[in-house]
């Protein structure tokens, strides 16, 4: 059983949510490690062993070099049709499908693919907002999972802790309104915590109990971060999660299992 | 605008997240209320002004009796049909029809619904884990809104604290594995924050930053709860949320901007 019961029973459960403040704007080329790291022991909050941490994927894409000028952009035929039926730039729908594997659904104003990383969301995950640039898009890290490695990797070397790191992305939901971010990248742990086949104090098995606390980490994380306040990264700290080789992959359902094709 | 810009740039954002332990087993009649407030001075972290209150649905069903032993449910020919296409006990599908307004989808072992508060989930949100019975079933709340507000009015008469209240249920996604929790009630606060029409630090118009602020609530509180731990109850402390005379009901997404009916 993966993750297990995460919380010593003699302890207080509680977490810390400490937003990292104090980045500075990022550039194509930028080493996030060490912008992170000096960021947090900056406003004294320095990173520690078993924190996650957490990194929107606005300031990912953007370190490294995930911009397209819509300028530069020359829409198809089909982007064009799209463009007509959605309302949306030609160009930027010629990105967004260069980034998808399939539209997923598309009406007025809507645009919604599976991404090449297999993500189900509005736009493929391209953004306009927040880059320094009107006609600059931002897409997603060409492989978020990898990403989130690299910084798990370089905090591990540089600081000598181990810690998990979460890659956020703000999606929509189907059915219901706003959005909340979830995990596009996860690295120093699994995925999910799985409490398939264990039992409940009054000894019932659970049944359905697969929780995908990459995702949960994610929106709790976008509480102190905000979309104003230029915190682009959080610690999360105090939670016991289940340490493996997980990837926000592991939480893209296979075509066979979708119900909403 | 609701919501506005949530953290004081002086300040360094931060949440606490708290589990409150040591409520006992819920039984119907129960005044949840006055076991969450002792509960909390209990462990030492009583209530405060400003609190979120993270609630999961299973024990405000409990208290308020939503419960239905499964040998007094005589199926209809529709349930049964039904039973035998995905699989499911026909006493469960015809409790599951009742909750509902209609079928979303089903296939073998899955029956998804939109309940009769609106919510698109699993078996109309009816759980038979964890409750002291085997055949017995737990319902969603008949208004989960009202029943945070019950808590959130309760907290302010009996400490004279003013909170919010977000009641959690664990939703599947339907293109992303394992559950997260979200809000199916919300008291005391409003259910999104707004960011639409608002500038980032560049200057640049945000498009659709509609945070769904309590459906990440729910989902932080999770990652202190557990669901083994018998801790039924999160208290989340230094967010600065939206007050307002918001509900869940909030969240649901109108039929006809519904793109996966």
């Amino acid at each position: 059983m993966q993750g297990c019961a995460l919380w010593a029973s003699e302890v207080l459960p509680q977490i810390r949510i400490i937003g990292v403040k104090g980045l500075p704007e990022i550039e194509p080329g930028d080493d996030l490690t060490t912008l992170i790291i000096a960021a947090a022991e900056e406003q004294g909050t320095p990173i520690d062993d078993d924190d996650v941490i957490v990194v929107t994927q606005k300031i990912v894409s953007k370190a490294e070099g995930r911009l397209v000028a819509l300028g530069t952009v020359q829409p198809s035929s089909q982007a064009q049709q799209i463009a007509s039926e959605t309302g949306k730039d030609p160009r930027l729908v010629q990105v967004i499908l260069g980034e998808s594997q399939r539209i997923v659904r598309q009406t007025s104003g809507v645009l919604i693919t599976q991404t090449r990383q297999g993500f189900v969301c509005a736009n493929a995950g391209i953004d306009a907002s927040n880059i320094g640039g009107q006609d600059h898009v931002s897409l997603l890290p060409e492989d978020p999972d990898a990403s989130a490695a690299t910084i798990c990797k370089g905090i591990e070397e540089r600081l000598g802790k181990r810690v998990a790191v979460v890659i956020s992305d703000t999606f929509g939901r189907p059915w219901r309104l706003g959005h909340t971010n979830v995990a596009v990248g996860v690295a120093g742990m699994l995925a999910f915590v799985d409490y398939v086949g264990e039992t409940d104090p009054q000894g019932y098995e659970l049944k359905v109990s697969i929780m995908a606390v990459t995702d949960e980490l994610a929106g709790a994380a976008e509480l102190v971060m905000g979309k104003l306040s230029r915190i682009p990264v959080a610690i999360v700290r105090g939670f016991p999660y289940p340490k493996g080789e997980g990837k926000a992959q592991d939480l893209v359902r296979p075509p066979e299992q979708d119900l909403f094709r």
